[in-house]
């Protein structure tokens, strides 16, 4: 009977086309599924909770697969970091349920975006936060953030070359969290459109400029249209944070784990 | 009459083999060098606070050179940083009485070196810290870093191969702080011998693990003896943090500038 096994991954995305595997290669599932192949003998296809863009980073991206291999789920993490290059490291590794699904199983998604408002860029952070010297209005864009709050179709928050049916989704919160001079925007929600996070940082550096107001929100959602919102904020800064699933559908042995710090 | 520019710099040490110019090239001041070469045309040599290892970090080293460049002090920074590539930050440019010395001008001198005692790394800081997944035990490095401060001999503390004539400096202050499960430690002295910070560094750890007592350094310090302290730690988790001069000999201009934050 095969075991469905359920990881949690985080990486630096800087050198890698994003998240999910593509012809051209260099993918972070590209590089998972080579190291459970040396591992394993298997040749599977993982499933990730949801793609990362090229440049995007992860602090806990969470992946499934289905395996033969009786490897204890204690040992997993370690067998396959061993087996990973220095920019992506798996946290934790344990056995789910068979039906639990990565992708469909997940209830809600959190990103963070970095801005780095230093008057010349942290060397340290220069490739996890978007470098904004220039003055921005950090309680305006607590206020237009708060509009985003709730169930919405977010057809103005996510690029024309999305090939989702439909484009309502649900945001549970949102907040801004000041550390010295990075501001982090924090996202919550029950599932994002492609590019849908970059264009809401995008559209809350101009809140910020003073470009448009935390009123302007509610019409941009009403409006349906990309026309109407700010720039797609870099890749870079933006940093998919963690995903949340029912307790009870995504392990098998709950007190034996420790939940993510 | 030439003009002497001071700079404070932050750079990621990673890719290059240390600040101080070498035969081999790839130094943080030939790069500073080469910068200031197209900007002003000037083959010249500066003045380092001191040297960092290949693969040290530095949060504000400090130099100085003299230049006939009329160019206004407060156009400094920007005008070298678009001539430098992003891992090498200039943060500020002053000029400086025509005495001052970044070396022997130096008072204090901070080293932060940098302990991810997370199960696995951490991929954001896998360059800045080094990774120690087994416990130590916090208060016992704290006594032990306690018995650092004061004049001593710091034989027992630098790599047999420091050329240096004597080996008595003052350290004025440590301290450790935690951030998560991040652990830095904070030496700030008046100048510090060959590899002394990763040697303080690697015995702290020793004492950390409980290979060693707080109350073993006094001998540590009276045996004068490379040998009697515990390993060399690795570089990528030093960095320097700040350099304190005298604000009236380091400052033309006082009023007009802010501190480095």
């Amino acid at each position: 009977m095969s075991r469905n096994i359920v990881m949690v991954v985080s990486y630096d995305g800087t050198t890698y086309s994003g998240f999910q595997s593509q012809p051209s290669g260099n993918t972070i599932q590209d590089i998972l599924e080579a190291a459970i192949k040396t591992l394993t003998g298997e040749e599977l296809r993982i499933i990730g909770s949801g793609r990362t863009d090229a440049g995007v980073h992860a602090r806990g991206q969470v992946f499934n697969f289905h395996t033969e291999s009786r490897i204890p789920q204690e040992r997993w993490a370690l067998a396959i970091n061993t087996r990973l290059p220095d920019d992506v490291v798996v946290l934790e590794a344990w056995e789910a349920p068979e039906p639990f699904h990565a992708r469909h199983s997940a209830k809600r998604k959190t990103y963070r975006y970095s801005i780095d408002r230093r008057k010349f860029p942290d060397v340290f952070s220069r490739h996890y936060a978007f470098h904004h010297p220039t003055p921005l209005n950090v309680d305006a864009m607590r206020e237009a953030m708060s509009h985003l709050v709730g169930e919405h179709d977010f057809t103005s928050f996510t690029s024309i070359q999305s090939t989702q049916p439909h484009h309502v989704r649900t945001i549970f919160e949102t907040r801004i969290e000041e550390e010295g001079n990075m501001l982090h925007l924090f996202v919550t929600g029950s599932g994002f459109l492609y590019n849908m996070v970059r264009i809401i940082a995008g559209t809350m550096m101009w809140v910020g400029e003073g470009k448009l107001s935390p009123n302007d929100i509610p019409a941009m959602l009403e409006a349906k249209d990309r026309t109407s919102t700010g720039p797609t904020a870099m890749a870079h800064g933006l940093m998919l944070w963690e995903v949340d699933y029912p307790p009870e559908e995504s392990r098998l042995h709950i007190s034996a784990q420790d939940s993510v710090n």
